[in-house]
């Protein structure tokens, strides 16, 4: 995606400043663990203050999993996601979709740890499995072309794919070695093998 | 409670019984927010019995911890992962591991969930990183040996196994349909991909 889209949905401003924040406080002691003291003792800011950018603690989680669903479903209206075979398409979402976690992993992590236990939750949960029905689909797609092989369950398929995905949230950090090839590489993982034999060499 | 009837619920049924409903309280509820009342209340028992068979929760947690690390490292040493080449013994060590991770659904989800926060979850995290690292010298060998394509870099390939493989906790349920070809399934998946195309067919 464009800096320039994504300079659009980041608007410079205390605001944001302030979800990171909070959204790296929730990572760090759990959304239910943290209140809005925690919060504004870590912006360095007072609780009214806080207040006056957001209603509260669930704005902010709302907010948060909002930037992180909206970076996912960008990738499903990318051209480059609309053109081509199913197979082709398949390899354009999950290069695409790495690089949302890449860019918004903070945002991404916490919508990965969503449980549903509060309103927004359970939307965030609903918009992740919304996301997941269009990548399954595509795998359908792909298998019923002919581009991917038949003895493949298709929903299993888009699970382990998911996860395979959505994994590097755990040990990918900005500015890691490697990172520019990442998104490569594990469509190429997902495509031929995480550890192919030497045969399977295109 | 007469010390009888304790004692009747003393063997080690009993104990793992309470360890599996602590264990679904510190899932369901994050291992910090659950006091050993909720434990209690969970198991039907008072707390004073409770803590009969457990010194306290960092003493569950430490349980709990270990029948996933000893599940883990029981994989190791099996006589299947210890023959063949290195992409043999890679292959059945995965295919185990999700056998555990089937088995011992609980225990390794709450595993996979420390943070390094106690004492214990620290050792939990440093056991992780030793069988991670086992897994990544076994990768290394095999592309050293010319069994996996050279052109993968054997930590990144082992962290992408591993996040593919853990991602199964996420959604496996015991009795769920396809289960008993799972393990093979997420092997396959590893070594010739999870999407592959059809001319990658053996």
């Amino acid at each position: 995606m464009s800096s320039a889209v994504r300079r659009a949905r980041r608007p410079s401003g205390g605001r944001d400043q302030l979800l990171e924040t909070a959204v790296g406080e929730f990572i760090t002691r759990g959304y239910d663990a943290t209140s809005m003291e925690d919060l504004s003792r870590a912006a360095g800011i007072t609780k009214s203050s806080f207040y006056h950018h957001f209603t509260g603690k669930e704005a902010l989680l709302r907010a948060a999993l909002e930037r992180a669903v909206d970076g996912l479903f960008g990738v499903l209206s990318l051209p480059v996601a609309q053109t081509g075979g199913p197979a082709q398409r398949l390899r354009a979402i999950v290069s695409e979709q790495v690089r949302v976690l890449m860019r918004e992993l903070p945002y991404v992590t916490l919508l990965l740890r969503v449980r549903g236990n509060t309103e927004t939750e359970r939307w965030a949960l609903e918009r992740r499995r919304a996301f997941d029905a269009a990548v399954t689909g595509l795998v359908r797609e792909a298998v019923e072309a002919g581009e991917v092989r038949a003895d493949v369950d298709p929903a299993l398929a888009a699970r382990l794919l998911s996860g395979l995905v959505n994994s590097i949230v755990e040990w990918y950090r900005p500015g890691r070695p490697g990172s520019a090839t990442l998104p490569d590489d594990v469509v190429n993982a997902a495509f031929t093998g995480i550890v192919p034999a030497p045969t399977d060499r295109a």
